[in-house]
């Protein structure tokens, strides 16, 4: 087992380890002195853990409610929010309350925002069910739904008590939704870590637990350093700004781990033919998206991505700010005009 | 004029004076470096001050955009905060870009709400246009929607980069909704200030400037104390505890201030009937709520009012805290038992 501490506005545990849902109570008990808790997961993960975690949360001495939606990134709506939080009202949940988040990033991110603004703010803990989120969206204290104009333009900054993540959950993962975590822990190393990157050459099902904790390391010390999302915290997007519009373009059938994986593709691509890094990082970055089995190309034409970047939020103003790397284990953030964007997309998506 | 800086979490600016809203733009422009403006407003304030501002705006180099909903507190609701975050989308909006809100309390709590998960967090200044928003919603950092199940259960703290209080557009104001504006201003006279407490029994009208610059340093004082709500800040819920419920009771025909005002007589009545102040303290404000002509009763018998109390933020497990005066110029938090509640408010509504 393996702790990690987070020292943000708020200072809580990543806990990583094996079996750690069947004492999830009693954990959670030690940080949260709520009487009541809500169990959120979607349909999929509720039927494999939701059980367990409500016997052990009514074993530490909670009143369990939970509120189970459809899976999918549909769901990550504001009438499921809205949901969530006129069924806490109706149960009478109050400020010292308690919300539990079971499930991968969809659940994790809406809980979130649930948390952020039922009452002004309520406690939660996150129990991240995919490599995805263990890694990326249970730490660092974003949580989002999505608009119709695009994912994640509606959120805010709230920190969990506590993250139980166990990894043995993830044993249950379909093979591609694994994979779509795996693109996650192919950016840490892209942008902070060159060992860890080199030790993913082996594939990652046998050191579970030690890559999990890289991975979070990486992005505590980033998030410490920047928990709202001003400066160096960018880094954290390597992939993600195309990745998003691939996503969006893709109406979410592509996931978001794919997506991430086809955006780092591009991005280090037309990085490279546009003199801004070396080729061998953008060979580097492709080989590696091929061995995990991630795809790294989609059918879309450059002013498809564009038209749906023009709302991203990391644009500002007139400029995009894009995340490249010149070596692996490092990045940094370029300034593109938007007016620019459009031939960057072209080199990025040209066959080599 | 008068300026009273607030250091909460962001150091702003609230600026009380006289024909404000003309020069509006450049003293925004100073605070925020935004291209886009989104002007939100009712109708009813819309039409009075709008262009105006918007001009003022355009003046100052934004590009300006606004958003108009009906007016009332049905307008407070998820569905025009989501219909704010589309528009806003729909419009390119950055999170480097700001919102503006023109109007009383709903258009602040809820501006200010859209502002806090507009893309996890935005700009925002507030153009308090009624007494109740000068004094009371715009200092602080509230913001809110209601739910089906109560007022301003769903919501964030986030501050404000500037607060401007032009008080010359309360010249426009219904007479009841500047009377329910006097009712925020009795609160902050018993709660903390005696001496504006008697300067109250002269009326307000010719000392506008002075009376909402007091209220705004007492709530900046307080705010500045705890400004997430966790202890002192509590003493500013003077009468809203019970007036919430009545004003939920009457589903909305009686107003906020209104309301308050019933809740302060209801409580220091209850309070004086259970030996916990003075008579005199409960017929001081029960003599300044009939000199504003404000209401000091409504027809609701304690059990409506305590099926409302059941979901009101102020509840902790089994306790529900009420702020009562000992003394006109002070106030404590009183924790009582929910199942004395009903008796409390029996006391409360009995006729003297």
């Amino acid at each position: 087992m393996t702790t990690v501490t987070v020292k943000a506005s708020k200072t809580y545990d990543i806990v990583i380890g094996e079996d750690l849902l069947g004492d999830a109570g009693n954990r959670i008990r030690a940080v949260a002195p709520a009487q009541s808790a809500m169990l959120v997961s979607d349909d999929t993960v509720d039927a494999l853990y939701g059980d367990t975690v409500a016997a052990s949360l009514a074993e530490a001495g909670f009143r369990v409610e939970r509120f189970v939606f459809p899976h999918g990134e549909a769901s990550k709506s504001a009438g499921t929010w809205l949901s969530l939080l006129n069924t806490l009202a109706a149960l009478r949940f109050t400020r010292s309350d308690l919300l539990v988040a079971l499930g991968g990033g969809v659940v994790g991110d809406l809980t979130g925002f649930a948390a952020a603004t039922y009452q002004r703010g309520v406690r939660f803990v996150q129990i991240p069910t995919t490599l995805l989120a263990a890694v990326d969206s249970s730490v660092g204290g974003k949580t989002a739904i999505d608009l119709e104009a695009g994912k994640n333009l509606c959120g805010a900054f709230w920190q969990p008590e506590l993250v139980l993540c166990d990894y043995k959950t993830l044993d249950t993962l379909p093979e591609d939704v694994f994979r779509a975590g795996c693109a996650e822990v192919i950016k840490y190393g892209v942008i902070a870590d060159r060992e860890l990157f080199a030790r993913l050459e082996g594939g990652v099902a046998d050191k579970l637990e030690s890559v999990i904790a890289a991975c979070v390391r990486i992005k505590r010390d980033i998030v410490n350093e920047d928990e709202f999302d001003t400066g160096r915290r960018a880094v954290l997007n390597f992939g993600h700004t195309v990745g998003h519009a691939v996503e969006q373009c893709s109406r979410f059938s592509l996931s978001h781990g794919a997506s991430v994986a086809i955006g780092m593709v591009i991005v280090s691509r037309a990085a490279w033919k546009l003199g801004l890094c070396p080729r061998e990082v953008y060979e580097q970055i492709l080989s590696m998206v091929r061995r995990y089995g991630l795809p790294e190309r989609a059918a879309f034409r450059s002013g498809e991505l564009l038209a749906v970047m023009g709302s991203d939020k990391k644009r500002s103003g007139d400029a995009i700010f894009l995340i490249l790397s010149r070596a692996i284990g490092s990045a940094f953030v370029y300034q593109l005009p938007v007016a620019a964007l459009g031939d960057f997309l072209a080199a990025g998506l040209e066959d080599a």
